[in-house]
């Protein structure tokens, strides 16, 4: 964070806010215009530096600030937040006027993508069976289904969708994408040829943000319309997904599911869902993992870069 | 099975015995010459049409045929038997002589790959924990490592090994390929190399046939080379890597491991592998899959008209 006298292009000196320590250590210094402070959002914000609270232009902030809707008015100068999430519909309102919005889009693609492939491979080839039996001391091997020939729904076709399909593809699986809006361009479907879709896949994968539009967009009709033995993976939103009528199709035992959102989430101790049969859940950690942390790192250095050259910052969210 | 007149090139009849029946239906009809017969292997020999013994050349054979080593010298006009499995150890000594051996190697390499895909995402990302807290009524979500990112030697780099590549370059991971003999013009590392290789991996994945060379060679001396929390697969044959030294590694909580195949095999209900931190098995099962049946039946199609049209098989397996 030291400042260099040498600068040639005098350019405003701005303030930063940043979530993590020692991120110049691994990327090089800083523009010597920017003012580089660190708060994790979760200690008091009484360890932030005297006067930063006045001065804080850009903010990239951690995940689950407490008392965000407290702390943002008290930033007169902040001019853009950077979130390190896809998913901004609770960050949006909240925002002062002014204020513009930039996400996270891409940063979870490769750990969420690696993540849907894990529930669907741990679907068909039956490894819930497996470590149980392990536990159990048995050793009984049977035939199971497979990843490799099925043809996988796609359900949201944004920038995870794109990283779950090379993926899909590489394990010899045929891939449909969906999208709100077709692009015949690229071979996007729109939502719309959901009902004539749905009856030839084997599996459908959500993988959809949650807005007004898609809340509960998948209920007990396009359910139906999978045939039998087929899987329903969520990645995205809990509340895409009807959660009554996806409990009454595995429990019926005609459809299979793999969840890592949920609605309710948390999904309680007791829900039935977590004893339906043929169904796994994950915690929503889909973007949880290893792979995050350097993606993330990369995008705020150069985000850092852009704002201190007076640059248009990436990814950003349109406000309403 | 109907026999044309209308074959112009007079070809000598032959006999092949299949273990599938209704493949013809599914793969148009078989050459003229071609006299085709089913039996599973299963079922009792006396199930076969007279004089089939007698006459049969080529044999498709069933897995895990009771009695193979009585009925192989009754087959006195037998001069080839296709076997589905790419390891044909155990059946390479019971072969009469002028007998010649065709495996199925390339059949289990989408199913095997995959399983080997699944197995490194579920240690990874801990699906077992969650599977656990599923059924325990927990939601307590933490960070994972991820496989993107990853270095994963696969060691034993023949077809298996070349699609599990494929699957792990999707997701985003390094691949150092690793063979008995060095293939420098594909980048293929020669085993000697492992003492150097194996301190760089996250992850070292076996895929190796079982021989007098590979029995043991992975044993205290290679996982000791491995850095602190790697991950060890195995979907290769399970002498190859010395139980007890990776029950040590595990049991001190430094190695995990994910194992489709054990030694012994069947792992018995109470052995200690079963309960050790960090180890995932499923009971040899990367082959069993619904992606091989489609592939095994396009390799005896193929086979059949080969040997009708009196041409080479795929898939010499050399004699020693």
């Amino acid at each position: 964070m030291s400042h260099s006298d040498e600068s040639t292009a005098p350019a405003p000196t701005v303030d930063v806010l940043l979530p993590w320590p020692d991120l110049d250590v691994r990327h090089g210094p800083w523009p010597s215009n920017a003012r580089v402070h660190v708060w994790d959002g979760l200690r008091a914000e009484d360890d932030l530096p005297g006067q930063v609270l006045d001065r804080v232009g850009l903010w990239v902030m951690q995940y689950a600030v407490p008392g965000v809707e407290e702390l943002l008015p008290r930033l007169p100068a902040l001019r853009a937040v950077q979130s390190l999430s896809a998913g901004v519909e609770k960050l949006l309102p909240l925002l002062p006027e002014g204020v513009r919005l930039y996400n996270g889009r891409g940063l979870h693609d490769a750990s969420t993508a690696e993540h849907a492939l894990g529930l669907i491979l741990a679907a068909q080839r039956d490894l819930p069976c497996w470590i149980a039996d392990q536990q159990a001391g048995r050793w009984e091997p049977h035939f199971t289904r497979s990843l490799a020939d099925c043809r996988v729904a796609v359900i949201g076709y944004g920038s995870i969708g794109q990283a779950l399909e090379r993926r899909l593809l590489a394990c010899e699986a045929e891939v449909v994408r969906v999208a709100r809006r077709a692009r015949p361009e690229a071979d996007v479907h729109p939502v719309g040829d959901l009902p004539a879709l749905l009856p030839t896949v084997d599996i459908a994968v959500l993988v959809l943000p949650e807005t007004p539009a898609t809340t509960g967009m998948f209920g007990a009709e396009e359910l139906a319309a999978l045939p039998d033995g087929a899987l329903v993976v969520n990645v995205g939103r809990g509340r895409t997904l009807e959660t009554e009528a996806l409990l009454a199709e595995t429990r019926a035992g005609r459809l299979r599911a793999a969840l890592d959102v949920t609605d309710p989430e948390p999904l309680p101790g007791d829900h039935p869902l977590r004893q339906a049969p043929g169904v796994l859940i994950t915690p929503h950690v889909g973007g949880g993992s290893a792979a995050f942390r350097p993606r993330a790192e990369r995008l705020i250095v150069d985000q850092v870069r852009r704002y201190a050259a007076g640059e248009p910052l990436l990814n950003a969210f349109p406000r309403p």
